[in-house]
């Protein structure tokens, strides 16, 4: 038996009714779904936080998986809801900006769903829309019977690192549970502008520095500081075994600054 | 393959071990169960959240399913065990007044269960008693034969909204993730007395006042106050994209007026 | 259809996407996998917690299950990646002294993990090596190709009860979200020491005192102090509709001494 796989992405928490109420109105349409939970504590109304959650983690599913998102999913004429193929994976969501975050290049199918939604009557769409538009994907029925083919997504610019021959100028992106501090500047750009060169990183204005990149958390000793690539590629400051964000003084969207020797 | 869908609605939370003892518990003795979470984060021992979790989520479910309630599952002579029929579900708790706030009207089938209990052993009713019963209907066999018929459910009155002929006096009845304030004045009771009439809901004694009845939160702009019928049909004040109780300082059980102009 | 179970305990929360990536691989090397959470919300680094969560369930699960432990899994020469097998269940984690806490034996079979890791690289072990075991099993290879046997585990040694002819002196070993405190001292031990002797149960050095082991939460009323042995079997201090931890003002580590009557 063939278990399509649903995941959802939502900012509605997990005590409240609503996510069960999905849950459960996908289990009514699509009986042999398996349903799994990206993050429901995302921010409320947070597109960055929803795209990187996304970002990380859908390319681990199985192609022909079907990501709702759940976060900011009501349509506006700006921002009307799509479902979009991409490497064999579905997403079903608002075009509010969210998808141009999750994709680097523009993906390979987008839909506006035309929906004919009732006017005066409040509308949960990811329960009322997103889950009739899963049990289509999975049913095998043609993406173009849902709406017409749109050729690019809503732009959200992500920020990416400012840089100079010598500097690279990134900021914090998110903060973890453990307080790893993840910031914008990823592996191949570090690689391209630093090379083998020595560099030294800029932490609060210079007040903390760290000059070497490790691979492993434990390559130095507890209660250290230390700056490595995680598993989303992104460089990544930590302290072993403790809170580096609260340790620091570091929030999210402060300046990470690394100067290259020449 | 038939999943039968095994819900739990518990107040447990996720970090202790209740919950996944429950779960290898039902996988152990129905393998074929999907078990779908509809909230453990209710409050400990309220059975007001219980219900509103429950009552806003099982119709969405497919037939069948079988959920059962953790919070207060003790049995006493006054608040037996019970297996609920309704509408082609099930349900399996203490019959503390829990299941009479989720049903409108009496159940279709209502069974005590007979379980004999070792009386000198501490005993986690979820685990030992509902799940044998959950494997029962999953084996299709009759319901009667895990105890005597009931007429009725220890009945818990919901706190109703008083009426007078130009006034609704409805208070708060839950506050979601987002801090919208959800009202026990249902969109039936407030079409019949309010109709096309102008009306004025009051807020703190007043202090603040909504004139309008909104059908989607985008309908205000960002950080104005909205009041409309939520999923679950309840008059609900919000704040686009902001936090309403916050920001109106409402509480549980907080009194909401409506007055209407005559 | 058999539904291989993996279960997951971690310390790793469930807003970031270290989970959710966790279990899009598992669906995608192991597609018919039914995946169900121990716990995420272990404190960071806590073997003490870890243990606690996956010893007092793993035994409910069906005979086949794999049970992944997420925390602390970065492999050492010290304390290297093993996969256990006990009573038909199988183990995977980094052998650093959580195992050593979930069995009161030594387990049936140990295997050390000889997994070929890049060296220069971030490694997320559950992921990247963890999965990849898990799948081994599924597809029910042999352990011992996997790596090398081994006769023990790291010993971590769990504090137990220190006992004089006349009294236990246990301590407080779990705070749940109802604020039970759970200690050390387990009923088969209670039972040796106290028997049917009379006994006194001294908290916060004899500022309250239990003379009695109750079997049901509600053999007491409502706000009452009450002891009991609970579903894990370890003696429990409670409050009837309360917060014990709360009340006693008792934090983890606590002592909690019993006399024996002669």
């Amino acid at each position: 038996m063939i278990m399509p796989i649903i995941t959802l992405t939502t900012d509605w928490g997990t005590k409240d009714h609503y996510l069960a109420a999905v849950k459960g109105a996908i289990l009514n349409h699509i009986p042999e779904a398996q349903i799994i939970d990206i993050s429901h504590e995302i921010a409320p109304f947070d597109l960055n936080e929803t795209s990187y959650a996304l970002r990380n983690t859908w390319k681990y599913f199985p192609k022909g998986s079907i990501h709702i998102v759940g976060v900011n999913s009501e349509a506006s004429l700006q921002h009307p809801h799509v479902v979009i193929k991409e490497q064999g994976h579905y997403f079903i969501g608002a075009d509010n900006g969210i998808f141009s975050l999750v994709f680097d290049t523009t993906p390979e199918e987008i839909y506006e769903l035309d929906v004919i939604l009732e006017s005066n009557k409040f509308t949960f769409s990811t329960k009322d829309v997103f889950v009739q538009v899963a049990k289509h994907i999975v049913h095998e029925k043609p993406l173009n019977e849902l709406g017409d083919k749109l050729d690019e997504l809503t732009n959200k610019m992500a920020f990416r690192p400012v840089t100079e021959p010598d500097i690279i100028k990134g900021k914090v992106i998110y903060i973890d549970r453990y307080e790893n501090i993840v910031t914008n500047i990823d592996e191949d750009l570090f690689k391209e502008m630093v090379g083998k060169k020595a560099f030294t990183l800029f932490l609060r204005a210079g007040k903390y520095k760290i000059k070497t990149i490790h691979s492993s958390y434990s390559d130095v000793g507890e209660g250290e500081l230390i700056a490595l690539f995680g598993s989303d590629n992104m460089l990544e400051i930590a302290q072993n075994r403790g809170r580096a964000a609260g340790l620091l003084g570091m929030q999210l969207d402060d300046v990470v600054r690394i100067e290259i020797e020449s």
